[in-house]
């Protein structure tokens, strides 16, 4: 079975751990895919650059000064840096941009009516399993590739367009019918967000809709359970959330629809 | 034959005439690669960014910021850009630098003396023919994928190194036995550089050191020009010198041995 992991910024930050990270990801056995986000990287070069970064709702308002530097950080540094470590510890990855080989499509995103007015989030994309070019990535699997997916993607009509690497890495793990690892900071879902030790083994979608009513998984763990259970209605076929170090062991929370 | 075509900052940083380029490029009949180089934006990034560009005998200086800005700007700026205008021409392009799939490894270069003194250019690399993995390569373009390739390339340790573009399409020229089009923006070799209409149609290696000793052949010409030789002399099939405009016509300077 493939597995498709996803790391996050705080990994990408910390030279120490992504260095861990890649080590442990190159030993990971079997056919795999790694999608990336960015890190706090793009904001600082944003404001070193004499830039704001805006974000709404915690979404970053992707302006053409913000595209190219989004796409200069993730497609650009994070990628290339990755790879070249990957490469280092043995594993054949190869970085791709939605661009590459027309890997992944985007839509740009329609302005969202948010407390009454319309946002427009600019060279923002959305992307659903069906935009994954499945036959390509099977083919530089086949090849012995390790893809390594970074979450700028295209229109197809020339424009490259933001995306949220979460949603990237959940509709690649529909699209090739894969396990979906995502990486993060904690051990799992908390059954007690202050206790780090109350990891839940396993979740159903019943029980995920139960926890989220009584408030117990809040905040920003939502969106990446929600995006798990997309992922399981719509092909993958398993959903882990474990910590990034523990990689290796892969243990985390499992969930099932 | 396959056709490896390097384009350079002329054409990248304005944005009527990349455009134009990646109409002409798409249209070229045949297995193709692209090479790019960076342009001027990786200059005015740094010094927006507060770094002062130093270069010495017209080569970069290439420290841990400096690489970090090269990476950004020319694996994913200049890289991205050119893929997504290449999907949107109909071309199936896809990006890469040295790292992604093992494609060009490099050797950072030594500190070499200059003025009596060693000057130590930092993360900058050297790739020759055998550094270039023409299995890969040859996959690709089998499969009707078009490389596009930054001269961001990796030691293979988890460096990155910044490498010359004109040199790393010279050695996939020689590694894939291949014709070397090299962009510019004049139509060819002039044999009078003030007259724009006197360019040589073909030249021999004996002919470019007879030129070159005469002092017709001079400054920023004697580089593409021994780099073209080199490839030639190292297992490319052809050389041409053209203009970036020109080349749907595949008109310019041939050059043989």
């Amino acid at each position: 079975m493939i597995k498709i992991v996803k790391i996050g910024g705080n990994v990408l930050d910390d030279e120490a751990a992504l260095k861990r990270f890649c080590r442990d990801f190159a030993a990971l056995e079997g056919p795999k895919v790694l999608v990336h986000g960015g890190g706090a990287l793009a904001s600082r070069l944003q404001e070193k650059m004499g830039q704001k970064p805006l974000k709404i709702q915690g979404r970053r308002v992707t302006d053409a000064d913000t595209l190219q530097v989004v796409t200069m950080v993730y497609a650009g540094w994070c990628n290339k840096q990755l790879v070249s470590l990957l490469q280092a510890e043995g594993c054949n990855a190869i970085g791709l941009s939605g661009c590459d080989g027309n890997v992944i499509k985007a839509a740009k995103r329609k302005p969202l009516e948010i407390e009454g007015k319309p946002v427009d989030f600019g060279f923002v994309g959305d992307v659903r399993p069906v935009s994954v070019n499945r036959p390509l990535l099977e083919a530089l699997l086949a090849q012995g590739l390790v893809p390594v997916l970074s979450p700028i993607n295209h229109d197809g009509a020339g424009k490259l367009l933001n995306t949220n690497a979460d949603t990237v890495a959940a509709c690649v793990a529909a699209a090739l019918e894969a396990e979906l690892w995502t990486c993060f900071e904690k051990d799992g879902v908390l059954a007690d967000v202050n206790d780090p030790a109350s990891v839940i083994p396993f979740i159903t979608e019943a029980d995920f809709l139960r926890l989220k009513a009584s408030g117990i998984i809040a905040d920003g763990m939502l969106p990446k359970l929600e995006n798990a259970f997309r992922a399981l209605r719509q092909g993958a076929q398993k959903a882990v959330i474990l910590n990034a170090a523990s990689l290796s062991k892969g243990i985390g929370t499992v969930m099932t629809l």
